[in-house]
């Protein structure tokens, strides 16, 4: 039988930056894949990395940062491309997970490439990520087969999609989702101002959402200001 | 054992007047219930009737229309008042299913009522009618709960709503259908302008939908623009 340690060397070894939605739930995700470990999670920020201290390496300090064949940024989008400079490694694969910011974005002294999980993620909701389109990009094509190796790990949506492409897919995520959260907020402040319940609602918000499935957003295009005409 | 036409005294027995998106959802729901007998399908359009004509009785002519204990228009919203005034009862319960259109549009020669589906329905789409809510108002108490039964034939979700709520109601499903249907379009159009798959958006889409079932639209709010903030 093999020993950990010898195992663990056909598996991607990843570290982990960041500790906000979308590294918790990505960390959570590799966890249970075979083909990846994560092997450390760094964040500034000690309480933000309790809740996965109990299954990862963590540390606080980015001279800690141990050896890996993929480091992934997962920070806000404006810290990127500084959060990339200061880090202490050189010539390694760094990737970033953020649907608006270029590949460029990154520093030069690493192998630049990006993760992007086109989903939204709350706290405390599982998000089932077989079904998660992942867009990969890299300079190299041994660094775009690696991440595309690591999608395949926890996803069977797997993107090649360069950082131009990748700013048109963001807005539209944009419309699809922050917007119609807008929308959504906007429905439940109606119901709200006259003590109905939100709950009236759901049905058709899930249904609309479900028809876009089999159907186009023009075939869909009935409900209530359209019904019957 | 009761012959047919016995026990058809203690089922509801509807005439349905339309022959639209509704109408044929509606038609097709209370055919599969025990409670409910859909006895007529009327619409001044033959073609729009074949399909149903398989399934109920079908007239174009409103002189011919049957003895019922219910008369549901399902029309476009401008026409339900004129159509109201042509019909040839008095004194019966002649409802509307629309979620804008005031009970009193509705001619005073019958008995008003409202039996409003809050849900999107399209053509070759099955809906699961267990979940939609119903929403009922009538002028009199034994219409009210004639109604109700009706409703929980073919629903668990039956809710007593007068016209002003009912108004608000419908504001609030334009702006999370009909609405975020033209979020969906636009997030359509910028993929398909660049020749990405919408299909990439579909997860997000469903997700975001999803998420309201547990989270108010405030709790929800994260997604690409507010990811990592």
């Amino acid at each position: 039988m093999l020993q950990k340690s010898h195992y663990l060397r056909f598996m991607i070894r990843i570290v982990l930056l960041g500790s906000g939605n979308i590294a918790t739930h990505l960390c959570k995700a590799f966890i249970s894949s075979d083909a990846v470990s994560i092997i450390q999670v760094y964040s500034r920020n000690k309480e933000s990395l309790l809740s996965v201290s109990n299954l990862v390496d963590t540390t606080t300090s980015l001279s800690d940062i141990k050896e890996a064949d993929v480091y992934i940024i997962a920070i806000p989008d404006d810290a990127i491309h500084s959060f990339s400079e200061t880090l202490p490694c050189t010539d390694k694969l760094v990737v970033h997970t953020s649907g608006s910011v270029g590949m460029d974005s990154l520093s030069e002294k690493n192998r630049k490439g990006v993760f992007y999980p086109l989903q939204t993620f709350s706290k405390n909701r599982e998000v089932n990520y077989t079904t998660v389109p992942i867009c990969v990009e890299a300079e190299k094509a041994s660094d775009l087969n690696l991440l595309k190796r690591m999608g395949q790990a926890i996803s069977e949506n797997i993107n090649e999609i360069n950082s131009e492409e990748r700013a048109k897919i963001h807005l539209a995520a944009v419309f699809v989702n922050n917007f119609v959260n807008q929308l959504y907020y906007i429905g439940s402040g109606l119901l709200e101002e006259n003590s109905l319940s939100f709950d009236l609602l759901k049905p058709l918000i899930v249904e609309t959402a479900n028809k876009i499935k089999t159907l186009t957003p023009t075939e869909a295009e009935t409900g209530p200001a359209k019904r019957n005409d």
